[in-house]
């Protein structure tokens, strides 16, 4: 099981619509990759490391797909239309990397 | 349940002693912070969202406690020994936040 990992800068001046991401953008991406989306995650920056810090990430979502190549599969003929959604709740860009699992 | 996690950034010129981060560092954070440590996962960045790109960060460590209070007694007692204990394994410094549950 790989995990992809979406993280949304807590950048001055974000905007983020949490309503319309997990109703609408969360819906949307998991009906168009359908059954090779094994689980997800959504959590929210609270607070950073150092003492009176922000979180360096507003949001972050963890997607589970069996492989790199599964999510590749079922991800990719979507890819745009799941980006192009991006802009409707927020004005940060975010951060994403496919990771191997070393203890789960 | 609150997630705490530690994101090594995937820089040039980085160095990691993953044998050194699994079998010494997080032997020596589990038995500090002791039964307030609810579990974890370590993943190994893989690759980046856009082709061929490689991923913002090389290692992820998500901690899970019951509370950012329960982490901060657990963790802040000894938090100077076991961040002085991260130069043996790696020369970055890593992006370290504390995170809610929205979607679990």
């Amino acid at each position: 099981m790989i995990t992809v990992t979406v993280l949304y800068p807590n950048s001055d001046g974000l905007k983020f619509d949490m309503d319309y991401y997990l109703k609408k953008h969360m819906t949307l991406l998991a009906q168009r990759v359908g059954g090779a989306l094994k689980g997800y995650t959504v959590d929210r920056g609270a607070a950073g490391g150092a003492p009176g810090s922000k979180a360096p990430y507003h949001v972050i979502l963890n997607l589970k797909f069996e492989s790199a190549d599964a999510f590749a599969k079922a991800f990719g003929p979507h890819a745009a239309e799941i980006m192009a959604d991006i802009p409707k709740y927020t004005n940060v860009e975010p951060v994403i990397q496919i990771s191997d699992p070393v203890v789960s």
